[in-house]
């Protein structure tokens, strides 16, 4: 296993942040890193809001449900898709008639804005930094853009606190390789989520800093037993993403 | 700038690729370094299709819209958003009224998927092969689920080619960081585009393999002079993804 992959299986968010700056140039190195990624038609339909405004970081920790470390971390960001710059290119060009809304263009901003945040984590974490995605930033997706003043066919997909670990949790299990790779076909994997679900009751037991005993089929039941983030639908229709 | 942020910042596509296999057991890590990658709640919402079948591929090609390296490269991966897999389990925990077909679920599983991507993407190019991203797979994504089984709450969100480059292009240059990273608010990035405009019509007129004449602007306002994949909201809807 080559040092790389050895960093790409590494990976643990984290939540607990030393109080010290990174230093010059290094977030603008990271930006450029996660730009590095691939872009569908190279469109680049992303965004990135550096948060330097601590008031502002203050109101992003209670729209995010209470994280406090979107306040302690170096740099919070909120990563956008974003379809205005392309459409007002397109625009500029003389073309009067350009088309919104569509799903697809959906689907093409939220995976564009996704490897570029992928990439800057893996850059941040290679420089010794910890990172944690966070996804609150889509329970209070309006006020977010209100806050960052968003435009139309701009919207936030999630944040990332980024900064010096003052934790060292532990690397979460993952499923099963069997379960996830298949070939060819769509195969069943019940057998393989039953075995994961005693690995990760094993692991909720004993890990360092909160144990609980449940697995991961009774973890994640709560997230289908209501109606999650409701609002992005509404939300992102607003936005100009009207999924058509 | 470190080897990993060097690798980050030398990716570009490969279209033409060795006719040679991967060493036993490379594939397998690489899928275990996407998977290393952070997943919302920890609900790993991916599949990702190995398609080894010969006659499959060659399909393939056919589906992604005459895409030769599609069958050419040493492996050929769909990887698909999957909410069946955490659905179910939800639902073997005894839970009756499981709830699907939300679009904040559509929004994670994109995500977590994409991050994956982007782990083996990078894993596989710290081994010295290539890859090439196939957004083509959503031109006929009904075609495609049927030929690998995908069932409903599994949709298939791009390939990827990987194998062992047999050319060597240009790294494609990105928008300026000035234009994409942005302080507390979102602020007007028309100059910094007009000089990327620059940028492009001096790379496409001398890259290697194939230049052209025009620039970031006129390359992109196709997409948006026609609906592009129409299908992709019924089919999503058809598929469970029912954006509620």
């Amino acid at each position: 296993m080559n040092d790389v992959i050895k960093l790409l299986t590494s990976h643990r968010s984290i939540r607990k942040f030393e109080s010290r700056e990174m230093p010059d140039g290094l977030l603008t190195e990271l930006i450029r890193a996660g730009q590095g990624a691939a872009t569908s038609s190279h469109i680049q339909a992303y965004s990135v809001m550096r948060v330097t405004d601590m008031a502002k970081r203050e109101q992003l920790v209670e729209l995010t449900g209470g994280q406090g470390y979107v306040a302690s971390c170096s740099e919070f960001l909120v990563f956008c898709a974003d379809m205005k710059r392309p459409l007002e290119a397109a625009e500029r060009t003389g073309e009067e008639d350009v088309i919104s809304g569509m799903t697809e263009q959906l689907l093409v901003a939220t995976v564009d804005v996704s490897l570029v945040a992928q990439n800057v984590a893996i850059a941040a974490e290679s420089e010794g930094l910890g990172i944690c995605y966070i996804g609150g930033i889509r329970n209070n997706p309006q006020a977010v853009s209100d806050l960052l003043d968003l435009p139309t066919h701009v919207y936030p997909v999630f944040g990332m606190c980024i900064g010096y670990p003052a934790h060292d949790p532990d690397v979460k299990p993952r499923l099963p390789v069997e379960a996830v790779l298949k070939e060819n076909h769509y195969s069943d994997d019940s057998e393989q989520v039953a075995a994961f679900d005693q690995t990760m009751q094993t692991y909720y037991q004993g890990r360092k800093g909160g144990n609980k005993d449940t697995d991961w089929s009774h973890n994640l039941t709560p997230l289908f037993t209501q109606k999650l983030r409701p609002h992005m639908r509404e939300f992102l229709i607003e936005k100009g993403f009207k999924m058509q």
